[in-house]
């Protein structure tokens, strides 16, 4: 492609309405454009990428055995209420009515519309297991769109489904998505994380991981451990009672063998402890401005927090330098619904303003993180305005009647799995996802198939999707900085770009068309500058197309010689023009995945 | 692929609501599902096919110059009442409102988004012209959705878009696609015609083509000369006053040099005739029943029809046997909405009721088509109920004020253009559609640039749309028959089947497999049947499927031979397995195109 025809308006500063790097650099590089809040617009660079994308996920999806679908945007509300997901999704969903009335989802995920044509066009097991996948846009209308591409309300999706007739056929259909998935996301160049994860409202129980691209603007925190393949998403990462992080509990180890329920029944029997004291903490409501007033650390202080659970107050106890997790709580509780109370609302369920509420005393159901419950004794609130407790026990001066993990993993966390490594944490942005979904759907929908002994069941399903322009973003964020990028040779919109320093140059322009003609006939997709404009201009939007290797033809054209530039290994030579073709013709054949 | 694993659910019989034989045979051959009226969903089949065109057409249009983008279907609404096409679409818009009430249309087209893209890129002539393209989902809330995939009510279209600096370059640009267009069609095997046509709704009045694939069941009507090049929608081709087909009128060659306003006013002036006269017509109320029963030609007849224009009455008078045009009758007029009047109407306008309205006398403008002022005399209705007159003569008993080509080409007509060709008539589909659109949506959207000389002037636009989906239909329509179809090669979902006809017999299976893995290792897209079903099913089966090329593994595989046949040309032989590779071999490398 000549440069000069290519539709390619790059922005000098980068736009207020980016979010990060990478947007800014997508607006800035002509990739994209907003139409209105988290729609966009693929101009030419932009769906050259996007392509290398579904391409990608295409033959991966087709070695893997997936057949591809395609199926409607406009989906009979009907069938989002059969499933129930017309409430669950409630005002994510965008919905159109036709010119008879009736209501139409525009589908920001296709279960339903998948479970019900494979009822009418499945009906036995011999028929099993089937596996589809399609490419196509999805709506979602987000309340707050951002990010650019990462969170908008009309996206691109690779969303697939499976049909099993057993639990082990959909293990092996899971497995063989993971796979794929794996290789997917290799082959794009990414650093990322498969994680075990929540199923969020797409539901089902059987199991799900994330994929994650690693990423400091990721929206998702996962916990990765340091000597096992242990990673999951924050929400759902397990934690252990104790663990070294608790730098003032050396001895943790062999404590950590006796259950909190027995220690802490032995512990209020068998010893004798003074009561808890209470001291004056005026103006003092926060945790750091407790250790810091009176040389705590954090983790010798409980903190309580009361939530409303589905119109419920409940209080949950952590350690001072934990994070309630909002989602272990929930399930816990069962509730479908749990916010931290508002502080009106706190006061009237303790009693108490907020800053000053504690356990003992208190008259809701406690949660008790399992890190709380293994303390000694610990500093909480006194139910009173101005004051604190030292010396709170666990078990004698509150009730252990329910402990469980309620919090957040933490940096530097045992690992729950190997309980060797330690864990660390890394912020990510979802790329793909997928599910274990049961007979969830096709339970509701009546998607059934006769078994080889004649009896009706429903079929085993499993779905697997991938955002296809989050992806894009994803590795726009990767390997994007400071106006420019180095797109990984499998994704870039152009694998070489030329550029003619001085189009009034006649040697230079020569040689240009030359190499551009002799790497055209080897089939690489090449991007010429033959435009008239200043080198600086030239090298600026270089930068933000990001050819990983790029030919600069200029002064030393005369005597035929380039300057050769690879992005992704950061070389630069001076070569002769054949010289400067074997490098190109050597980065693209080791670069082949 | 082995069929045991394709999911493939076909229909015995024809389902009811398959409009034709295409749309049944997709239907039967499990290629397409309906989901809601008008909305599909594509199985694997289905798919496969779709991707062809798609391949091909993403292909023509990089060779043309034309680089792909990817507008939203979300647009906002403010952007089509800009355009003024908010209100001119009316129901057939699908709209849907956001959390906060903002309402999207769903694109059926993309002029808008992509003129307001082109706005904020491009400013200086420099960086035109631009040819640009996309693929995807449209949407359109038909009234009558029918037919399958040809008139429905989300669909697949390739659209694209050339914005130039002159007219000059619209017509380059224009030509460029013309051409693409023909490769398209061509490759995927159809036989088509390009036509004039009528702009519609896209609007734009600098020209437009539509390519028209032939079909008894199309919904167009095309009038192609048997001389010259010249085709043309029927909504558009133009008639001329005389010609042979009038089977009374012999020399009519040499009298239609004579434009009809001056002859008629010389027939008027120098001869003398005897004035028209009343005869008695009771239960006479179309021109077939006045025909039969008075032994007149249809032709000798002058039909009068009232219309509604604009809410105004107008006569409209075309020979017995030609149709009003009503486009042309709209455009005569500058009238936006025209239709003929119902019974009342006429009746109140005309003074009669319908059957005997007639133009002597008649108080309302009279629109005379061309061919009925170039006859003599005619016989038309009286104007009062069971009588028409005869002896009725152009011009001295009703006004020639309003002349023109108000009527339907015909069969036989002479070709407008050669003047030397007759017309035929033929039935089609639409597939394609090329506008001239000008400065129609850039002026009203401020699409401007700055010229050489620093002044701004609008970009000159065209646009061009293919219903990818459509093509699909057409080329069922055109390759579907009896419950079986031959796909061209640039389009079938395998290239060859190899049907195994008993996989219990283990010579069948081996040979089978060893020639599924020799064709495979070819490149070729190879579907094995390998599923234990009678042969009747296969071959039911294998009809609907319509790979090109079958080879049959039947009871001469244990001597190694097998019944190799080719779809498109009829041949069928037995032969040995390496010469049926040599064949197949053969037949591929001469199909590519």
């Amino acid at each position: 492609m000549r440069q000069s025809q290519l539709l390619l308006n790059t922005l000098r500063e980068r736009p207020s309405e980016a979010d990060t790097e990478g947007h800014g650099l997508l607006l800035r590089g002509g990739y994209i454009r907003q139409l209105a809040a988290g729609i966009y617009s693929y101009l030419p660079l932009g769906r050259r990428v996007l392509r290398k994308v579904e391409d990608i996920v295409r033959e991966e999806m087709e070695r893997a055995g997936v057949q591809e679908v395609m199926l409607p945007s406009l989906q009979p509300a009907e069938l989002w209420m059969e499933s129930g997901r017309y409430g669950t999704y409630g005002k994510n969903l965008m919905t159109a009515s036709d010119r008879h009335g009736r209501e139409f989802v525009l589908g920001p995920t296709h279960e339903e519309a998948v479970t019900s044509l494979m009822k009418n066009e499945v009906s036995s097991y011999r028929k099993l297991p089937v596996r589809v996948f399609q490419i196509g846009t999805k709506f979602r209308d987000e309340k707050r769109p951002r990010f650019g591409l990462l969170r908008g309300r009309e996206f691109i999706m690779k969303d697939a489904y499976s049909f099993d007739i057993s639990e082990e056929g959909l293990d092996l259909s899971y497995r063989t998505m993971f796979e794929a998935y794996h290789r997917i996301f290799a082959r794009c160049g990414l650093r990322f994380r498969a994680v075990e994860a929540d199923a969020g409202t797409i539901g089902g129980d059987g199991g799900s991981h994330e994929f994650i691209a690693l990423s400091a603007i990721g929206e998702d925190t996962v916990a990765v451990c340091g000597h096992c393949d242990y990673a999951a998403n924050l929400e759902q990462a397990e934690t252990v009672a104790w663990n070294g992080a608790n730098a003032g509990f050396d001895g943790a180890e062999s404590v950590s063998n006796t259950p909190p329920e027995t220690r802490d029944e032995a512990a209020a029997g068998s010893v004798s402890f003074s009561l808890p004291e209470k001291f004056h903490t005026p103006d003092v409501r926060t945790i750091d401005q407790l250790a810091a007033a009176y040389s705590l650390n954090p983790e010798q202080i409980i903190k309580t927090l009361i939530y409303r659970a589905d119109g419920e107050s409940v209080a949950v106890l952590v350690r001072g330098d934990h994070e309630v997790n909002e989602l272990k709580v929930g399930k816990y509780l069962g509730a479908e619904d749990i916010a931290l109370a508002d502080s009106d609302a706190v006061e009237a369920a303790a009693g108490v303003i907020s800053g000053y509420v504690g356990p003992v005393g208190l008259g809701l159901p406690l949660l008790v993180d399992h890190a709380v419950a293994a303390m000694t004794e610990g500093i909480a609130g006194a139910g009173e305005p101005d004051f604190h407790l030292r010396g709170v026990r666990p078990g004698r001066d509150f009730s252990l009647a329910r402990v469980g993990d309620f919090r957040n993993a933490a940096e530097g966390d045992e690992c729950p799995r190997c309980r060797e490594g330690r864990l660390t944490l890394h912020r990510g942005i979802e790329i793909g996802h997928v599910f274990k979904l049961g007979t969830r759907y096709s339970g509701k929908l009546g998607a059934a198939f006769l078994d080889a002994s004649g009896r009706e069941q429903s079929m085993i399903m499993g779905c697997y999707g991938i955002g296809i322009s989050r992806l894009l973003a994803a590795v726009a964020e990767q390997n994007a900085g400071d106006g420019t990028i180095a797109w990984p040779d499998a994704l870039a919109p152009y694998a070489v770009q030329i550029i003619i320093v001085s189009v009034k140059e006649e040697a230079q322009t020569a040689l240009g068309d030359k190499l551009y003609g002799t790497l055209q006939a080897l089939g690489l997709e090449v991007l010429l500058d033959d435009r008239d404009e200043r080198p600086g201009v030239k090298f600026k939007d270089s930068g933000l197309i990001g050819a990983p290797q790029v030919v600069v033809i200029g002064r030393e054209a005369a005597v035929g010689r380039v300057e050769y530039e690879n992005r992704l290994s950061g070389v630069k030579e001076t070569l002769g023009l054949d010289e400067a073709v074997l490098r190109i013709k050597e980065h693209v054949n080791n670069s082949r995945i």
